[in-house]
């Protein structure tokens, strides 16, 4: 398409969102569970044709010498189409989040004050590879109420449009608008510079996908992001640590799994317990292939460490490496996340109550823990039943986003002809 | 001062605020509130001081030809600075909305997950003319545990000065870090600039004043902004409205005062009552110099009403003029409002419940009212104490802001070792 072309298509999608979304605002739960159990039906019906089309864009990546995590990624099988039946169960099955009327308060004169959760409206997904999300997010917009533009990666085009079908079949089944979630069928990226501008059609962006791609998308949007930037978490072990928990902590903090944005990437330890607490800790990482680098207090009892910089303090390595630092007190800990962290999720490991009290209301992170290790930063976790992503923005939706994330209050007032004044 | 000064005086001030945020976000409500109180206290004994500094901008002012609306709102005199001491009394009375910790879930795991509301962190205001602002709006801010940064209109330079050093003497007393409420000195509008993309020390712009200011704010700023745009809102009069209490709450809703944003703007009546509701409305708003304008079948019953254009219907008068038009039903009453409305404050006036749920749930505005004027929409009226403005965005606070939409809520969880995996 032409860039014009590109603009008016985009202007279409929008159009045809705003007005769906109106429809999908008010439609009951029975509506739109039965939609989301109408499209888990439609891709159990469709596996032989949604693993075809994937395949198609599978040769093309390979040609293209896509890299084997990036292939793996992109592919669409059996077990895969599983899962995303499963979560379309489950999503359908959770409490409608939409009408529910709160905090209603009488004023004075009588009238009553309340806030309704509504939808918010018209949310855009951006994202790579993964052509489950085009599913997951979608669901989770259908469920709180909202339409849905969807822009996966250009290597999944195929695989995407095939769901989009599916999706759209859903949806009619269940007498819902089709227009309710599109796919952006074109792999132009100017379509995504287009969503991201779109204030008039469209209400939130939530874009899934590499630091890279979110600093781009932050560089480019007028519409609002609920957005997750780095995850530079850190544990303390304080001095008053059970240390047979830290080392439980830490290490699952750290091994759990190296590539999630709740790994830890420094551990912080009072200088009090560091002889007793770190170098079997260390034994146990280095065994595990854990790089170590750490300041010189640490590279005194680990001379192998490497020499941690300040770079060190301010990277997510998202990979088998921990920077390790030495502190004298529990201001220095809280210090030295705050300048370094990226308010993401972050740990201390004590039994002072104190300690824990002040650490936690300190640390200005989306999730502060108390003796647990920084891993659990996860909607599943918390119990939100499905996450869209995890945000580390401070207004709106904060931490692990579910489906309340995805909604706004709004004031409703009732009276009987009160006047101002 | 060049503008390299300006950027270097900029990050001196935002350096600090976020310092003396950490230090205003723990500080306990004893230090806030006494820290207000001696605010107030410093405003009383520096009455005379503070009329004086008023006295040069209002000259400067009158020197440059500010219209007499203009001084009106610069003035600062024995009854605003009353009312200012009044205001901070009022606010340091309010309950504290920082540490408290809700929503607790114990997980099957046995870790306990809630969330603690916390401060956003450093608010930026910027305003216009009126230096009551600085007050008010560095109360709030500081009640709710934030630094603060305040920018007032250039115009008010020397009473903003001079209020400032009465608010850090205020901090000092209570033992509060006088950075925790900065004035900016400097009339260079590039200090706008600087503050409003300042991402690294700034987590929220509160913007004041008129839709100008706004729009400019929209387009060069990158740090979020809590702001208010249109308020064309619209009062429906329903088919099962009863008559006379209509008649009262459109009359109320246009007059109560036509220059705030809960005005109403456009009156949309449905046919099956329009006769026997519309004339003597019309009268009584004629009677009170109100100029109508309508469509065709509102010029049918009032042929002196002019022509309503399609820009009328987008319209926000502020102004005593209102827009008119009959509907044939409640759809196309939200149809209507939905269209051409800025989704601020709009009301139902209705006998049918099935009317009035349809209504506050399909109409997408911040307030959305039944049986009650527009004027209404206001944070003193829906009792939150007091209000730093009113928000049109979707996302974080919508419709009059509070206490409450200066913080946001952390996750907290708390373990004893659980491990994931």
């Amino acid at each position: 398409m032409k860039s014009l072309d590109i603009s008016e298509y985009m202007t279409q999608l929008g159009t045809r969102a705003r007005a769906a979304s109106r429809a999908i605002a008010r439609a009951d739960d029975t509506a739109k569970s039965g939609a989301l159990r109408a499209i888990a039906r439609g891709l159990q019906a469709n596996r032989d044709a949604l693993i075809a089309a994937n395949a198609i864009d599978l040769a093309r990546a390979r040609d293209n010498g896509l890299e084997p995590a990036m292939l793996d990624r992109l592919k669409l099988d059996d077990k895969a189409l599983s899962r995303m039946i499963e979560g379309l169960t489950q999503i359908a099955g959770m409490p409608d989040p939409i009408g529910e009327i709160t905090e209603v308060k009488i004023r004075p004169n009588g009238m009553r004050v309340g806030r309704m959760r509504v939808p918010l409206g018209v949310i855009g997904i951006i994202y790579e590879s993964r052509p489950n999300v085009t599913i997951d997010a979608a669901a989770l917009c259908l469920k709180s109420g909202n339409a849905t533009i969807l822009r996966g990666g250009s290597e999944a085009i195929e695989s995407n449009v095939a769901l989009g079908a599916v999706i759209r079949a859903g949806l009619e089944e269940a007498g819902l608008p089709s227009d309710a979630i599109q796919v952006i069928e074109t792999t132009d990226r100017a379509a995504v510079g287009a969503l991201v501008t779109a204030t008039e059609y469209v209400d939130v962006i939530v874009p899934r996908g590499g630091k890279r791609l979110i600093a781009r998308l932050t560089e480019e949007a007028r519409v609002p992001l609920i957005k997750h930037l780095d995850g530079n978490c850190h544990v303390y072990v304080d001095s008053a640590a059970d240390l047979a928990q830290a080392h439980t902590i830490a290490l699952n903090a750290k091994t759990y799994r190296f590539g999630i944005c709740g790994a830890m990437e420094t551990l912080l330890v009072h200088q009090s317990v560091v002889t007793d607490f770190l170098p079997k800790l260390a034994a146990e990482l280095r065994a595990r292939e854990v790089e170590l680098r750490g300041c010189e207090r640490t590279r005194a009892l680990l001379p192998d460490a490497a020499v941690a910089t300040q770079e060190d303090w301010f990277t997510e390595y998202a990979a088998p490496v921990l920077a390790i630092k030495v502190v004298d007190s529990l201001d220095e800990a809280i210090d030295h996340i705050e300048y370094y962290g990226s308010h993401h999720t972050d740990s201390i490991v004590t039994d002072s109550v104190t300690h824990a009290r002040r650490f936690q209301r300190e640390v200005d992170s989306a999730s502060v823990l108390v003796n647990l290790p920084t891993c659990f930063a996860d909607g599943f976790e918390y119990g939100l039943g499905a996450e869209i992503g995890i945000s580390t923005n401070k207004l709106h939706a904060r931490g692990p986003v579910g489906l309340e994330g995805l909604t706004t209050l709004k004031w409703v007032l009732d009276g009987e002809g009160q006047q101002r004044g």
